[in-house]
């Protein structure tokens, strides 16, 4: 792949970060990146670095590696406040260490990407704090909402947009600003961003559903009423099968009801609506092999079943 | 007091820094700030500025406010790893809101603090980082000596050189930085800063032995299995006193033997003793009335019952 080398350098960073005096934060950072990841967010960095017209991507390399602490730090404390005990194969840090030494090893992991970033222009810097104080919004606004069947698409819409699409927008756009590119190449990578991580997010959602087929253990009101909202349940929660749903007595057959009301694929044609925005603001790029790669990224996120 | 209309100045900028979109946030930001606090990092901040030729302390308010959101986002993870329910005279966040929303409120603080440094120069943003790498350290230390009463002075000193002093060493280090102080100047209040900081940590435990009278309600060891230790509790597990300690009833009685075995002199004569080099170190300033206030500070710091 056109960026193997400097993921293979992000990796190495990533590694590099997280040491620490005390012996038990270097262990549970190494323990996090070991289990790999997609590392969607480092690759959205540096693919827009050179879509930007960056000419060596080992120089967005510590810009890659950051967003991936940022984005495994807010993983951490999201895994506590979801009670979350299983991550790529894995056990959480909560579900192995505990509540307190997971706060303090997010917290860890957030410190180190400012290490990282300190040097940064300031343009960059602050990108990334407002994407950090718009992904805690989102994170605070989906608990909130947690178990609020009648949420609207719209604040859905704003949570995602908030927790997931802020970051790929600021990776993007940063990817950019680091390739010193214009305005206008920053501002269209940006939106492409954007949209590419809602339609992630919508995948993400979906995956949840239907990644999965133990039965739920529990009626499915249960989850709802301490769980997420995706645009599936939004959608049957508005439909004429919300009784049937919200009766459903385990999760086989609760996404029968998300499948045969139509729910599961309008969740999926709208998140192929955002990925077809996020390659059509690609136009202003000529056609390359950078710019295939941005296309498939957007693609991959809604066609990936990880 | 020398510095009564920066520290208002402060207090506008704590609750102004807290805004969000997410009305919910604010609303947790300001109940924090409502409480008070006695805004010792931020004096030091303001102290230190003038004590190193800084002529216009309203340049360090930002600086002031920025040290104060990074404690107080570190509080508000603490209370939720010490199970405390009551800050300040109020109900914890966690308590209040409870975990999810806790740890959401200290990242979004913490966020909100590295909005106002991100235009500070990059030696100060080192110096931060720097020191919120070392509080987590020293946090983490601590949880994983919760009930190791085989813990030594050293290894207490450690965590205390890193949860509490490394943070008052670093505000007085860059107050004298944002003053354009000599080097000579800053490396003096930093550890000026560092042994304020150790005297104030000892007496903070100290207080938290003997600052109430209710009765534990529990065995002293369960409170000491998941619980801190101190200089005092220390000593007093090294002494002959142990036995006596370790089998008290209720802390009225445990109490009893710590003043009984010389466990809280002990302590507090340490702690003076920081105080000591602590002023020892200004020496180099010639004597002025901010002088004499950095002195009080360290005096305050164990003369103090809250």
């Amino acid at each position: 792949m056109l960026i193997d080398k400097e993921l293979a350098l992000v990796e190495a960073m990533l590694k590099e970060a997280v040491k620490s005096d005390v012996a038990l934060l270097t262990q549970m950072g190494e323990y996090i990146f070991r289990s790999g990841g997609k590392r969607l967010r480092p690759q959205v960095v540096l693919l827009s670095y050179l879509a930007a017209g960056g000419e060596d991507a080992t120089q967005a390399v510590p810009l890659a590696a950051a967003v991936e602490l940022l984005h495994t730090a807010s993983l951490v404390h999201d895994d506590i406040n979801d009670r979350s005990d299983q991550r790529r194969g894995q056990e959480t840090v909560n579900a192995r260490w505990g509540t307190d030494l997971a706060i303090l090893t997010g917290d860890f992991i957030f410190v180190k990407m400012l290490n990282l970033v300190n040097t940064f222009e300031l343009k960059v810097r602050q990108q990334l704090t407002d994407c950090c104080a718009a992904i805690i919004e989102g994170e605070t606004l989906q608990a909130m909402n947690r178990g609020n069947t009648a949420m609207s698409e719209d604040l859905y819409l704003e949570v995602v947009g908030k927790k997931t699409a802020s970051l790929f927008s600021a990776c993007a756009k940063m990817g950019a600003i680091f390739a010193a590119g214009t305005e206008q190449e920053a501002a269209a990578l940006g939106t492409y961003g954007s949209n590419l991580g809602v339609a992630f997010q919508i995948r993400d959602d979906t995956l949840d559903l239907t990644g999965k087929t133990d039965d739920l253990g529990k009626p499915v009101t249960a989850d709802l009423d301490q769980g997420k909202m995706s645009l599936a349940t939004l959608f049957v929660l508005n439909s004429p099968a919300k009784a049937r749903f919200l009766s459903a007595k385990n999760k086989t057959e609760a996404i029968k009801v998300l499948g045969e009301a139509g729910a599961l694929e309008y969740a999926m044609h709208k998140a192929e609506e955002y990925v077809k925005r996020a390659k059509a603001v690609l136009r202003i790029f000529p056609e390359s092999e950078v710019k295939a790669a941005l296309c498939e990224q957007a693609d991959f996120a809604v066609a990936r079943n990880w």
